[in-house]
């Protein structure tokens, strides 16, 4: 059973603002739960259906049954996944690079299916730390969480101001960004580790983190072609590839 | 002005059996259509706003305006950009494998997001030829039109039976598939030509496929990462890179 307090109040939770308030954001359908309950998070409320519950009985305490049509009510899923989990902010991260790092700095990331694509590349490549501009999307939307697919289980994210930063780091740490005129990154001699910035959808790296960068990179494309840019997260895989390379 | 019929004929060619009925298929938006003029596609008719028409006058004969509105009831877009254009199939293509040929086959990816963005990316890295599975989903499908943001024009695509396609290539052509226990392709000798086979999204490549391949690989997550899979679209991206590296 679940009241129309309850769901008044998780849908709050598809909002920023409350998320923030309450320190609280959602996480649905089997296998992301499964992450969340794995991890170092801590779960507050489960909502489940009959099914899930007889799978899960002793994994948690809270867990209160719904009907199919209950979960519907609160879920954002087309088709809910028999189960979503109501769980705690993480403890503010305070990232900073240590020598063997891999860095990944997000200046204005605005999809939340991007930005979801984008954590899960981070875990792929075993990159731990990304930093955010404060203007980049909310990772912990529910889009964005159900999008990585639990990456964010394994993965620090930290939002703040980018510019000052990277300004704040060791001077020899290399900054790269994925620019249109950099250079070729496959004729670039890339670092073990440092910085990669990667720029917002439309408009690419901001002018103020640009000022900041040490390195300025490009992906070429193959031939003659006519297309102007990749996706922010085809570009994020290829540039993360190449350092890991 | 847009008649009843006409909407209704628009609206049919959402639907793939009416598009292979009547041969057309619909391009929608300022940057995609002006692809489409472009390109070596003819153009039936146009459906745009004044202010496209305008700017556009001299470009095309069988341009009817339309109010916003108008084109509103005739889109697949939340918010339709200026123009719609109602595009004749491309004559049927017989891709055959000529040395030196880097060709894609897809085996049944099934969203179209997916196809158009895998279409995208095989238009970044040069690559002109591809092969799908009858099950894979329909690449004139509007959804993967707008997806591609134009590479379509620039790529050959043909639909077939893909294990008999494989069996009928010259013995000598390697065909690479992607697989979960196949070889890390970082350190496997990747020849300059050959066929590329991606899998479907949730099972990967079918059996029929897998017994035709010649050399089988996998893209290696960096350490120790959790992540079963990544999406189809950005593991196409990376096995692309690397034979054009």
């Amino acid at each position: 059973m679940i009241s129309k307090n309850q769901v008044k109040f998780l849908k709050s939770l598809h909002q920023s603002k409350y998320r923030r308030k309450e320190q609280l954001f959602l996480a649905e359908g089997v296998k992301i739960v499964d992450e969340f309950i794995k991890s170092n998070y801590s779960i507050k409320t489960i909502y489940a259906i009959e099914e899930w519950i007889d799978n899960n009985a002793d994994v948690f305490d809270n867990i209160n049954e719904v009907s199919l049509k209950e979960l519907h009510s609160i879920s954002l899923l087309k088709t809910p996944n028999q189960v979503l989990a109501v769980v705690e902010f993480p403890e503010d991260k305070n990232i900073v690079f240590d020598e063997g790092d891999l860095i990944l700095a997000l200046d204005t990331i605005q999809d939340p299916g991007n930005l979801g694509t984008i954590i899960r590349i981070a875990d792929w490549f075993g990159i731990k730390k990304i930093i955010c501009s404060n203007e980049t999307a909310d990772a912990l939307n529910p889009k964005v969480v159900q999008a990585t697919m639990g990456a964010l289980t394994r993965v620090n994210i930290e939002y703040t101001d980018l510019p000052s930063w990277i300004t704040k780091l060791p001077d020899t740490t290399p900054v790269y960004g994925t620019l249109l005129d950099g250079d070729n990154m496959y004729e670039t001699d890339l670092s073990d580790d440092g910085v990669i910035v990667v720029g917002n959808e439309g408009n690419g790296i901001t002018p103020e983190v640009q000022k900041v960068l040490t390195h300025r990179i490009k992906i070429p494309a193959y031939g003659n072609s006519m297309m102007e840019s990749l996706n922010v997260a085809i570009a994020t895989s290829l540039v993360c590839a190449e350092f890991r390379r």
